[in-house]
């Protein structure tokens, strides 16, 4: 059966996350819906992540096998048409049958929005954690590449995670300081962007915002970057810093190794 | 009485506009909501633009008198206690009782926003006019630049409009070209962001949308550079082409001659 690779972008906002669930809109059972209309048989979407609810996606990437034959690009028009505008689909591709978009992953891209400043930009509640106060930027970039490298991630595990192993690849944890890039001018405080991007072979559930929650930990002094070493060192979840909310992460790409 | 001038920004999505309406929630409404709380009688608050429903702003203007004396940032602090996160008070300060927000406005500036890329930015879908297809950008520049100076704007009125006199002074029109700010990559065709900046003594109903709606044709190359020269010539708003969309639209900001 054709199989097919696709990227996603959504705005996270107002579903339950990627995965089906019994009750609300979730971004798989969208697309699963507007797939119906093209084939007479359910398709089962497989996503790379399983984003929460409220996580946002630049380039989700998801596979599945339908039984009749079409061009992906017409593919990509179809499911955009049927979609509604918070979900794109950004790319198609045909891929060999054997392309499952989760268990081929090799490395997976987050990105956490803070936005820092007195004043809650309305323009950015949406997609960014608010936070107020100065942060100490150079503290919580030091921090951040402490976790590079491999380690067991078990103190940044959600409470309830059920991995079979806990060790995780981290190629690259990074914060930067940016200029607001809207042109906005909100406040009496110079309103800043900062955002924290990390790459890794596989994320545990809830990693990235403890990891988000624990850097402002540091960025606010109530840690020393140091600090981070020895909550990783811990593998106790009580250790690490709170979960930063689901509205200020992102999934910015997924990256596989090997043919497709 | 004291009187006060606040700067106010607002995400104006789920809004009927900045005036008290009969019906639906307005920002102007939720400004004098909040005030009651602090004031035995109604106050009455004056916006420097009436924007419409949907038109959001990163400097709204307005002012009103209190029977209580307050200081602004305790005002300002205590507005944004009880205002949504879609609406937010950037300052406060007091001025002379005489001041106006509507009447003394000097010059006010306004953004229109268009998403020029094949796919539809799911980010950007409440904040900018989706367009597909190639823009000639330099046409455009040309074509705003048009508009400066002194003229009778009637041909860019809406088709109510009941203006004392059409004849406005234009003191900057310009279209820019940026790449996304967000850093999203999102779709097959190059992403990008699009604005038109205009400033000007004051505008009539719908004006800068009339105008995005214009230059827009001079970008799809229905119409010449100088045709809007013609547009503005005949007085007439069936010349003019179509009114853009109202959530590309900001209210950048408002300035005030003299004391205040």
């Amino acid at each position: 059966m054709p199989t097919f690779k696709i990227t996603i972008a959504y705005d996270g906002g107002r579903f339950v996350g990627w995965q089906r669930q019994a009750a609300g809109t979730s971004v798989q059972g969208l697309i699963e819906d507007a797939l119906r209309v093209l084939d007479e048989d359910d398709v089962a979407v497989a996503g790379a992540s399983r984003t929460d609810a409220g996580v946002h996606a630049l380039g989700q990437v998801a596979s599945f096998a339908l039984r009749r034959t079409i061009a992906a690009d017409v593919l990509r028009r179809a499911l955009n048409s049927r979609l509604p505008d918070d979900v794109r689909i950004v790319s198609a591709e045909d891929v060999p049958a054997s392309f499952h978009a989760r268990f081929a992953v090799s490395r997976k891209t987050y990105r956490y929005r803070i936005w820092n400043a007195d004043l809650l930009n309305p323009f950015e509640r949406e997609h960014a954690w608010h936070v107020r106060g100065p942060l100490a930027i150079e503290a919580m970039q030091a921090a951040a590449r402490v976790l590079e490298g491999r380690h067991d991630f078990a103190a940044f595990q959600a409470a309830a995670g059920t991995q079979r192993t806990t060790e995780r690849e981290v190629y690259s944890s990074k914060v930067f300081a940016h200029a607001d890039s809207r042109g906005a001018d909100l406040g009496p405080s110079p309103a800043c962007l900062i955002t924290y991007e990390i790459t890794g072979s596989g994320f545990l559930r809830h990693m990235v915002r403890t990891i988000a929650g624990s850097l402002l930990d540091v960025g606010q002094g109530r840690r020393s970057p140091e600090w981070l070493s020895e909550v990783l060192a811990s593998c106790d979840r009580a250790q690490a810093g709170p979960t930063a909310p689901a509205h200020g992460l992102f999934l910015v790409g997924v990256d596989y190794a090997g043919p497709a």
